[in-house]
């Protein structure tokens, strides 16, 4: 395989993680939105730990773990980005 | 659907990206071994641009284009240090 087959394989890896990035989105989206319809307070650091927890717990390479960590972490961050923008939506209606 | 059950589906969502972030970290690390046996420059600021182009002509949301941006910024900053690693070890050798 030359370098050309190799970003194509990459290209189709990127389709589906931006895919899953929106279809992640999109569950954090009703999540919040169930969470405000209960009162609960929208951030869960517990959660957060569980998410990056369970990554470490199956990554087997070749990124390392504080890559995982840090790649799960924008993920979580942007989540949270994401709440914050749908919940000022939700209250400027 | 309640919270619980959307996060079963985050979980399996992270599963895949997990998968996706080192499958494609192993295609960088090819591509890193066949730039080197070719005295290529492993660092491409072309490539990256057309990667984070591609993600964002394709990005329909809930993400926006600048969580999309960053989201692969941190995955090609990954890539970045994984293949400077993997040179490292190679010259050890």
């Amino acid at each position: 395989m030359d370098i050309s087959d190799w970003r194509r394989q990459i290209d189709e890896i990127d389709d589906q993680l931006l895919e899953l990035f929106n279809r992640r989105a999109t569950c954090s989206i009703e999540i919040g939105a169930l969470k405000r319809r209960m009162n609960l307070c929208v951030c869960s650091s517990e959660r957060e730990a569980e998410v990056i927890g369970r990554a470490l717990r199956s990554n087997r390479g070749p990124l390392d773990d504080a890559a995982i960590r840090r790649l799960f972490e924008a993920i979580l961050e942007e989540s949270r980005l994401l709440q914050v923008l749908v919940a000022e939506q939700e209250a400027g209606r």
